[in-house]
């Protein structure tokens, strides 16, 4: 894990492999965000065999080569799309570029795995509704704040034991650190990024919708706002959002761009989760001040008492083995493909609907 | 501080007196809130000389009579607002009751101190501020989770001092424990507590005005809840509020009467400060699962670094003899009365206007 830099932010876990070396083969499309490394190594470590890599600039694709040598180079989308062999292209194109991809792997007999946030407007994810129910493939995302890290896999576990009760309401912060030089053009250009909301909310969001096991929602409030960055004048630097679920459950959650320099990684990401029985508390990434470095600390209280629990090395990844297992036998356990979209409508309505401060 | 209930909470810390015995004379009545306790410990400590105590339960007055002996048991309200030598009385009514109380003792020339929240109407509220403008007198609000709260008060400081630059949001988490068996009749009768939002969401409100230096504020969301608790069918055990302040800075909080029994403390009380040079959050009351019992736990972060502040036993509570000052030389440096005011009708709105999930 790159401490600095949430964008290259790719978790390495133990091989966990669910299927033997080529029974599921996928392809890597569009590497224009650093965390087609992290869905990479994870679909790896699931058993997963990569064959080709694709992208128009040279030089991606040599980064990506020098960490992956087994994968094969191709020429264009074309031959990736071609491959009669290939289950599923992974990608992590310019988001706007997102979801006109998915339409074109789904129309290619893959399924589809794209690092979030999955579309920038709600014609893109109506689009994938019609392809999927067309094709039958999945679109499914990298919501990667959840889906690769352990801590937060680890308060999925004790949320469904009970231990806390019954869910009511679930705060998430997501701050992330800048760091602009590093950052491509598009990255400032609203229309290609699609606003914080939709970008790092929707991790918040899909996060939300899981602890609560809410299967619709509506987003309340949003606020976006611009405090400190006038030299990128369609930057937000700040987002927040409150969603009411079906059930009557609820959601707050925070996104900014503010991580000062002096923060021991990219951001202080932190998830809450109120049940009638308990709370849990998630410090993702980092121990504020604390002696180590690590993340993964999962706090848990209920009427046995205070615990603090260090889920790294714990709980591992199952999402991705799940997620290949779900391509290979036509099955959605790792992920309903309903809930993969309806976090990313709320994030594209939070987006459209917020106020600016 | 009792560790087990909020409602007895009642620092005690080092006397530090601003005038001398004598200078400063103050009387306790309506002793419905175990504030009380907090708000004459406090005063004590800042120099003030205690004089008479009223309630009409004889109960209530031997056990305050127990813990501050000098006190005189006066029989009537009227003794305490007739006495020509006080300058302050100090309350915990029913909240209901608290705003005609205010009433009464500024009609008798002296300033009021009231437990927090100072009103459950709208009415309440402008009738005290026309009763402070007829008579000069002050209308101030013990708003204890910042005002007696050592970690609030560091944290106030380093804001002030600029360590996270411009402070664009605030945060804030007041879970508290319902211990339902030890509340008396009026606390489930939202007529007379006023609703969630109202009453343990006063602080939180009072903490962004303050934090984020804001003079007017707009709530945008609020909802309130009772998810768990059909036997008190008034009893809010949930609410949460959005405000957006005048200069564009965002406040959410949320509380709830769920802190479980295995909390070593009352409520797991947080503040979370963003600005655009760095962030702050306070554990207020303890440090989950952490070795000790204490709380007070500041954590800075800025582009030096992250640093952990135990400001326990650090700053004391310079509100108290600040406010003794202010009543005597009726100056404003402890708190305005249009910020008390201003928090007081934020509350009620949020109240009004809320959601009910």
């Amino acid at each position: 894990m790159n401490q600095m830099d949430g964008m290259n932010y790719a978790p390495k876990g133990k091989p966990k492999p669910v299927v033997k070396e080529g029974e599921f083969v996928f392809s890597a499309a569009h590497l224009d965000h650093g965390h087609i490394y992290g869905m990479t190594n994870a679909l790896l470590e699931a058993g997963g065999t990569l064959r080709y890599v694709y992208d128009p600039d040279e030089e991606k694709v040599a980064r990506f080569l020098k960490t992956y040598p087994q994968a094969k180079a191709a020429r264009s989308e074309e031959e990736v799309l071609g491959d009669p062999g290939a289950h599923m292209v992974a990608g992590a194109a310019v988001t706007s570029e997102r979801g006109p991809f998915g339409l074109r792997v789904m129309d290619a007999g893959k399924d589809y795995f794209t690092d979030k946030a999955p579309f920038t407007t709600m014609e893109q994810l109506e689009r994938a509704r019609q392809k999927v129910k067309e094709t039958g493939k999945k679109y499914m995302v990298y919501y990667s704040e959840r889906l690769h890290v352990e801590g937060a896999v680890l308060a999925g576990y004790l949320v469904e034991s009970g231990e806390i009760g019954k869910v009511i309401s679930v705060t998430g912060f997501g701050p992330h650190r800048l760091g602009a030089a590093g950052r491509p053009a598009w990255f400032f250009e609203k229309e290609r990024y699609g606003g914080i909301l939709c970008d790092i909310g929707s991790h918040q969001i899909e996060q939300y919708l899981y602890y609560a096991g809410e299967k619709a929602a509506k987003v309340q409030l949003s606020r976006i706002g611009n405090y400190a960055h006038p030299q990128y004048p369609e930057l937000e630097d700040f987002g927040d959002c409150a969603i009411t679920g079906e059930n009557g459950t609820t959601n707050y959650f925070r996104v900014d761009w503010f991580t000062p320099d002096g923060l021991r990684t990219w951001g202080d990401g932190r998830t809450f989760i109120v049940g009638t029985e308990g709370f849990i508390e998630i410090r993702k990434y980092i121990d504020l001040a604390g002696q180590e470095t690590g993340g993964n600390h999962v706090y848990l209280v209920n009427g046995k008492g205070e615990k603090h629990l260090d889920a790294t090395g714990v709980t591992g990844y199952p999402f991705f083995g799940a997620l290949i297992l779900d391509c290979l036998n036509r099955t959605e356990n790792a992920m309903t493909q309903e809930h993969a979209f309806l976090a990313a409508q709320l994030c594209l309505e939070a987006e459209a609907q917020a106020v600016r401060v």
